[in-house]
């Protein structure tokens, strides 16, 4: 197809194709004249996992150079390649100086040790979680991870990683885990606040002496 | 207590604190002298929400000042006042025009009822959820919210409503809902994310034919 029918079948614009183009983000069409060039299902496909990496994962264009390079190197293992897409949708925390830091970050270490994960010792997620639990700590909130390891290990494994098509093309692989990471996880948070508003209804409106069932 | 040990105690600067005084957001100490007033423990646990919010809810000084009016209304049940609180914690969804939206945020009253949910029909979380699926179908993302909802409804039921103290002071009360709401999701978040990274390593990592634990 031309330029102008991949702008149709995608939704995006002609400029902004031809900048994904000179980016280095959309591989090149076979060009058929000095000023025509043919495209196919790749560059749909790649421009649908650009357009989920920008507006759904609302990662930088430096990002999303990063991930599409993993994704054009088939060299990399498929889990690599998930990784790098993975890690760019974590928010960047800053390791603070000082001993409390150090020691939250031990604990992490320890903590996702015990739990046999196999999360990389460089994983932006273990400061994350360093960051959360000095927060809990300085704001007297009892910390006790065990409920949700317990919620996510049974999510994860029984549901999320099973919509991942790992024998596919690389780009709907990368692009299947960015919405369900993202979307899925905008969709946990809010049911769980709905849950929460239900639960605490359900618990106080209760007349004294009738249960809640009553 | 005097101001300058107010200040000491809660680590809010005294201008700050004059400030919360002047927006009504902390009520007045007990006037001593003409320049002098006395405050108490209820004026550190004020402070105490007032950071909560500020910092970890990351609330504009107007939704703080209606939750500190919804705690200060001892006529408002709990439950009432702990939705003030959680409603100002949901991100503000726009409905967008068309039927699209109709039918996703009719979807979304379906499916709350069906639930069994007690969660108010102007609740901010049901715009929220009705975006969510919006933006799912146009990405082609299955849509199968159901183990997310069993999920919720046990961390919320048998560990979350537990560590609220709904019989202790209201302030307390609030403070409790929206530390755990935040900080929680964040955990929850944060693990459900590296549970991915591992459970991806595991089912990509070992060679064919191998079994995981191999």
């Amino acid at each position: 197809m031309r330029i102008s029918e991949l702008s149709a079948k995608s939704g995006v614009a002609i400029p902004t194709i031809k900048y994904y183009l000179r980016e280095g983000m959309l591989h090149q069409g076979e060009q058929t004249a000095a000023t025509r060039a043919e495209y196919d299902e790749t560059h749909l496909r790649r421009l649908r996992l650009i357009r989920a990496l920008l507006d759904v994962g609302r990662l930088s264009v430096a990002s999303i150079k990063k991930i599409v390079a993993a994704v054009e190197d088939e060299s990399m293992p498929v889990h690599q390649m998930l990784g790098t897409a993975h890690w760019a949708l974590s928010p960047a925390v800053e390791p603070e100086p000082g001993e409390e830091w150090q020691a939250a970050r031990a604990e992490v270490d320890a903590f996702v040790k015990d739990l046999g994960w196999d999360v990389h010792p460089d994983a932006p997620t273990r400061d994350e979680l360093a960051q959360t639990l000095i927060r809990m700590r300085q704001l007297g909130v009892p910390v006790d991870l065990a409920p949700y390891v317990e919620v996510v290990r049974k999510l994860v494994s029984e549901v999320e990683m099973r919509a991942i098509p790992f024998d596919g093309p690389r780009d709907a692989a990368v692009e299947a885990l960015v919405l369900g990471t993202v979307l899925y996880g905008r969709a946990l948070d809010t049911l769980r606040r709905m849950a929460q508003e239900s639960e605490s209804a359900r618990r106080m409106s209760s007349p004294p002496g009738q249960t809640s069932d009553a």
